[in-house]
């Protein structure tokens, strides 16, 4: 899947390349799934190619409340990126093991 | 919430910013549910209490390696931490939103 998305990404000019490059970078803090997509340079289109879905249900997902975390999983590794589950206490932070080895 | 989190943070020193970044960044330990529930010292009938559901729910659960985001929230919630979704790039990581006001 990640590799699908690095082909997308090597078509990019470079300038667009560095310019998506810059955009994830000053993202620091909470995206909706849409706008991290936009951030990371990708059409609906280009990412529904990906995931062989049509494009509406990328619009659809991607205004979903809730969701199996498979299914995110699948999205964000679509995007290039990897998905992390994490448990916040007062006393650390945990990374959740259930769903890493799927 | 993101937007309350956000007001939160502002409101705190630049030295206490820096603090709670380097701790999500020393993250992190991995631990199973189970693990964890064990770890915050509680057994499943207890968390079963809190979550009104019987003993067995929570032990289903704690081998499942698929859920919804929703249900994964509640559980971890019940131990008295906060679920924390990251998308991770090599250009830095992204909380999503689109699970947060839930």
């Amino acid at each position: 899947m990640a590799k699908k998305f690095a082909e997308l990404r090597d078509k990019m000019s470079p300038q667009a390349q560095a310019r998506v490059e810059a955009r994830v970078k000053e993202v620091i803090d909470e995206m909706a799934l849409g706008e991290l997509r936009r951030a990371r340079g990708l059409s609906q289109e280009a990412l529904a190619i990906v995931l062989h879905v049509k494009q509406p249900s990328i619009a659809k997902l991607e205004q979903r409340t809730d969701m199996y975390i498979s299914t995110l999983r699948s999205h964000i590794e679509a995007m290039g990126g990897q998905l992390e589950i994490i448990a916040k206490f007062p006393e650390g932070a945990v990374r959740i093991a259930n769903f890493s080895s799927l």
